[in-house]
């Protein structure tokens, strides 16, 4: 399958950006499920709306608006976007694989930290958060995958082509995954355990955890794939430039990779739904004209 | 009279930035008649509407928006702009001065063009956009203010401080401006004629005007001032930083002089209401933020 755009993320920024691609006359699909503004939010701030609307009402008008001018809306999980050969991009969701050529990433800010001790003194000493980076350097050893939905279903499948000795841990959270990907886990005879590790040790790298229960085992590798793939996670493999968690962008939206633009939260910045709204029609502006160009720049 | 903000501009980027201003309990003033989108406008990409809108219905939810949380808005137009000796800002209007610490610019584009054949070749030469940067050049000489309003009324009466010989060409137009200032014109000794000029002439530098009915007239200075006070003529006399027709501000809609910030579509870029929204929530960050640290930064 191809798309032409996809834009990751259904908050203010991504619906904006579908608004105005979908206006232009391009194929967009959005993938999002909970966008931040869904919660419990009164918002009295973005211009238009005299009276406090709810977040959820303000987002179920702008994604009537964005279906209005035929933007497909889908809470399809995205698992991963890797470039693929034609100088585009790779995207592998829950149920499908498809290719497009210019990528919206919108999908806010909301990391989940998993809250063990001292994790950073690990990072890049055997905590990693980006299988297509740095499973290569697994290869054979005991590695564990730290979340409970379909992402760290897919990075765990993802780590056997690197090495047989893969587990699952939810960090105490109940599993989120769907049947299917419990199923592939279980033929693939990756093991999950519903348990929290508390912290990490081992010198000059990681070599073993302990449980929350303090029982402890052997594990050389973490990859923390907690929650839903964020554009951080869709920064490491795509090669994004960061600056702490937010992805850089310019005034234009566009990343330090042709095809790939950002929108919103996710660029850091001033975070508000007057910003994002006004970024996601910036990003689709740019992305549009990227796509009309040919989509087959290379960075 | 003094304020601690300065909004000039009221459509949907002035707007913006006055709703996070007042709401942020600064007391803030937004001067603006007609913006653009205020005219026969039919919205239909602006997140959060999924039917079409017209751009006058969403000004008026916004104004009353931004009024809800305490914001002034008036009609009275904004004759001038300057540096005051205590690092901020003094403002001239129709009727009253006033001095601010911080001044967001939002007065969109919509330069009104003269339509003489040959203007381009005298600007520098004659040909100005600014009384208080030029004026001085003029001294004792003969010059033309063009315009039909209260601005060119003003710049006409500030051009006495240079020399006695102002009249004022209204291009044809009809005058707009208001009785007091007809009557402060006919008190100086200024004239109005209500004719077009057709081209100028001069060498190395005008010399004479030659209008629509083919008559002639002397004439070494001619400041261009139709219409209503623009970003532009803002700039000149403030020496902000353009590019084109459009002022220079950067992602936190700071302009290169501490304490003015612009918004909207006299920054240029995307010119969209979804993106002049976002740029008024960022400018009035900026500018709250300014005023926290003190408001007496000299550039």
């Amino acid at each position: 399958m191809h798309s032409p755009l996809v834009i990751i993320g259904s908050g203010p920024a991504g619906l904006s950006a579908a608004i105005y691609t979908s206006r232009a006359g391009l194929d967009t699909i959005v993938f999002g499920t909970k966008p931040k503004v869904a919660g419990d939010y009164e918002i009295d701030n973005y211009f238009g709306f005299e009276h406090t609307i709810s977040g959820s009402e303000l987002l179920a008008r702008g994604r009537a608006q964005a279906k209005r001018f035929g933007t497909r809306i889908t809470e399809e999980k995205v698992l991963s976007l890797h470039h693929n050969d034609s100088g585009g991009f790779h995207i592998k969701t829950e149920n499908e694989e498809f290719d497009a050529c210019a990528i919206i990433l919108a999908t806010g800010v909301g990391r989940v930290r998993p809250g063990i001790s001292n994790l950073s003194e690990f990072e890049g000493k055997g905590v990693s958060y980006c299988v297509s980076c740095d499973g290569f350097f697994y290869k054979g050893r005991k590695v564990i995958v730290l979340g409970e939905g379909v992402y760290a279903a897919n990075q765990g499948l993802e780590l056997l082509a690197f090495t047989p000795d893969v587990s699952i841990v939810t960090q105490g959270k109940t599993l989120t995954m769907t049947t299917p990907f419990k199923e592939r886990l279980r033929t693939a005879g990756i093991p999950v355990l519903e348990q929290k590790i508390d912290s990490l040790s081992g010198s000059p790298a990681l070599s073993s955890i302990t449980f929350a229960d303090g029982s402890t085992q052997e594990a050389e590798g973490l990859f923390i794939a907690m929650g839903e793939a964020s554009s951080l996670d869709f920064a490491y493999t795509l090669g994004l430039e960061r600056s702490g968690v937010f992805l850089v962008a310019d005034k234009e939206q566009k990343t330090n990779i042709p095809g790939v633009f950002a929108a919103g939260d996710c660029t850091g910045g001033f975070l508000q739904i007057a910003v994002a709204v006004g970024d996601g029609a910036t990003a689709a502006r740019s992305a549009i004209s990227y796509i009309k160009e040919g989509c087959q720049k290379k960075s």
